[in-house]
């Protein structure tokens, strides 16, 4: 960093390179030298009663499984590659599928190299033979960790990571519906609960295209649309076992906190005329077992075969007991030339067109609902499928993510999508709903130049960094 | 904001002013005007669904709990007086009593008025009609809150807070143990049922004089000693039914899953020889049914009288309720000339001496009892009662708050507590458990000017307030 200073070169810092739909590994402008930290791979200071790690940016989701293992400990992983960087995406404010959903919330004590070459440390981690610096994010002081997330202020090279427990009974819950007039209730509903703790982990409702997309390819031989037809995705959503909408949460603590959670929910999931199904990871193994399976689904008449159960289910609590998995890398590859391949998926060396929209919206089912008109509108019109995720993210917000996925070796196709892309986001945001993140590509929609927001952080960069040496274009 | 920037005068800027034992409304540096912000308290746009409401700084804790008197949720009230502001505890990151403990964690969408007297809005609070600027804290690119929190950089003028609903059930926990022996493995247990989530609340763990100091003036009648001897300490303690540590937690969400949390905590503290107690509203209400409490306690054989039910278990759980109360409010009065009075305690005004340590210590027993040990030994050499509460901020820290009480009419005794006060803070420092918070006596221990974390805050103030209009020396 000090060299890049004196011959006045931007630096822009990557850690595994793999922001797979916000950009991968490309910088924000021009004329950056990739800085590349994924060789900084150190795993340390583990406490094994305090549940904490000390990581560096090149630590990837399987480096941390693996370290893992035979903890008392588990990592809470993302919905991306086990390939892809911890720190990062935490540093991103990206969001993962356990308890500790929030990924930024539940790191701690960075280490930034500043601009000028020098090293600050946040929280106490500044106070020499700190004993409190990995359990207490804010020391005393302003407190600096979000001016480095989401930012070009420094490049984080270390932080502690707060994990979750292995609890003693960790149960996957999931239910299906198949009308769309439920969709509000069913937010409304998850919202009451959520506020109420008695669910405690964020809730994905998924929508059938999005579960379409991790299961099979997009069926070229079946239309000469760009998208899926309603009848098709019914048609395909038969074959896979998938209605309309899929909800998929889990609930852990011991087995009387799970059985006393689950209780209330079933009940209250009777008043809509839904099924809620809930599995322990005991009930999950025994479904190898056919005799049990068939006893137990004939027995609550579920409607899902044995295939389903493979993908929902065995692969759904894995990621609740914090196994990484590539379950969602299918969906890059959707349209894309290269097959999808199991092995170390690579959508950005693969070709594969994605970009993630990911708006914000107030955890109402009619919010919801409007989001969804607007998603389903400017998809139609553009020719692409609609396939989103609804995260409650908390008792207050969804986290609505939606990937784009196009043909990046049809230029055409390329092109519509990128206007796609932007018109969503522009769309989103005219209505309220804000992305919490965005790609290369649509910083302009993001940065308005004239917001004393945006003129402070400005300030704030100028004052450290004048020569932009750190990501100039990210996030200001 | 403009005029003092034309003028260049300093601004202090306080919202209730009653920052008590951490330098009540006195500015960090003398020449300073006080810019009050007491007359700025509105409150507005509560949703009844999404649990948030916007505040100023000058709305109290009494009239936030007026506020909310009849709807579906509560605020976490602080130990401090009603009359105390919730924004600025927020603001200086002090903590609540209840499940949203961390109240610098439930602001958001901040307005700042930065020293140019521009106004900047933080979160989504930026983007015009933003619909989701009250439910996601972070918004897209730097999160600026921790900035603004304990700082200098500008002045919080509104913020949406974040509430807790009014669960089914809500119970007051609580366990006496008189051992001290006990205390380490009391705090190991503690933390492995916070850590798996049995226990969600703030767990508080009191030392006997703490809980004298909140119920009687100093005894000076019975001692020409300036603190409690371990002999007058036990004496008190009989009569008041204050064992050497007492334990208050709660509970929360539906019968059920209270109920199922309470087993476990039975179970586990049943291997400690401690019997712990789970009281519902329902419960304590019958209190005030004298055959009931006979019956009850008889059977239960606890050794409580009347009297400290009233105190531990009304009040008790009524803050978990949502009430703010002066329950605490009798301790800067230990020893001070002013008789402590029901009515709007001011310990500023009724020149009570009170200083607040409040060092963060890692949650293991041994780390607790090390700390014990400074404060105890630290205390005694000055002369002063050590009157600590261990709080379990979460499943890895504890916020341990020290009250340091004397008579302010005394110049020899506050000189002393003076002496006694940064010898405590440096002690702890020197152990790694540095304090969370600062008095304005004692900044120059918390800052050093060559550390790069203190130069870079410094490189921003001068970036953002040249002429050091707002509050100097506050932090940096």
């Amino acid at each position: 960093v000090k060299l890049a200073n004196l011959y006045s070169i931007s630096l822009y810092p990557t850690s595994t390179g793999k922001n797979w739909g916000y950009g991968s590994a490309n910088p924000f402008k021009n004329n950056c030298l990739i800085l590349d930290l994924s060789l900084m791979n150190t795993i340390s200071n583990y406490d094994d009663t305090l549940g904490y790690v000390t990581i560096e940016p090149g630590v990837t989701q399987q480096d941390l499984y693996e370290f893992l293992k035979n903890t008392s400990f588990k990592m809470d992983p993302t919905g991306s590659a086990p390939s892809t960087s911890v720190l990062a995406n935490s540093i991103e404010r990206g969001f993962g599928i356990g308890f500790l959903n929030n990924h930024f919330e539940n790191i701690s004590n960075l280490s930034v190299v500043l601009a000028n070459g020098e090293i600050i440390k946040t929280g106490f981690g500044h106070y020499g033979d700190s004993k409190n610096k990995d359990v207490y994010k804010y020391g005393i002081g302003p407190h600096l960790d979000g001016l480095f997330s989401q930012s070009n202020m420094g490049i984080v090279t270390s932080a502690t990571l707060y994990l979750a427990p292995k609890f003693e009974q960790t149960n996957l819950v999931v239910a299906q519906f198949d009308s769309h007039d439920l969709f509000e209730d069913v937010l409304d509903l998850l919202q009451k609960l959520r506020m109420h703790e008695v669910i405690r982990s964020p809730i994905n409702v998924f929508y059938r295209k999005r579960l379409l997309s991790v299961k099979q390819r997009f069926p070229f031989e079946r239309t000469s649309l760009s998208y899926l037809s309603e009848e098709l995705a019914k048609e395909l959503g038969r074959e896979h076992s998938v209605t309309q909408w899929s909800i998929s949460t889990s609930l852990f603590g011991t087995k009387e906190q799970v059985k006393a959670s689950f209780k209330e929910i079933k009940k209250q999931f009777k008043l809509l005329g839904i099924k809620v199904h809930s599995f322990s990871e005991q009930d999950i193994e025994k479904f190898s077992n056919a005799s049990f399976f068939t006893k137990f689904f004939v027995k609550k008449s579920m409607k899902l075969d044995l295939d389903q159960l493979s993908l929902v289910l065995k692969r759904g609590i894995d990621i609740f007991l914090g196994v990484p998995s590539n379950v969602s890398m299918r969906s890059p590859y959707w349209r894309s030339k290269t097959l999808y391949h199991e092995d170390n998926p690579n959508p950005a060396i693969d070709n594969c067109g994605l970009y993630w929209i990911s708006p914000v919206i107030p955890l109402k089912g009619e919010f919801a609902k409007k989001a969804f008109s607007i998603g389903e509108d400017v998809c139609r019109k553009y020719g692409f499928d609609f396939a989103p995720t609804y995260t409650l993210g908390g008792p207050r917000f969804i986290d609505n993510t939606i990937p784009l996925m196009y043909n990046k070796d049809d230029k055409e196709e390329t092109q519509r999508a990128y206007l796609c892309y932007r018109q969503l986001i522009q769309e989103f945001k005219q209505a309220g709903f804000m992305i919490y993140r965005s790609g290369i590509t649509a910083m302009d929609l993001v940065i308005d130049k004239k917001d004393p927001f945006w003129k402070f952080t400005k300030t704030i960069k100028k004052a450290i960094d004048k020569k932009s040496i750190i990501a100039p274009g990210k996030y200001g």
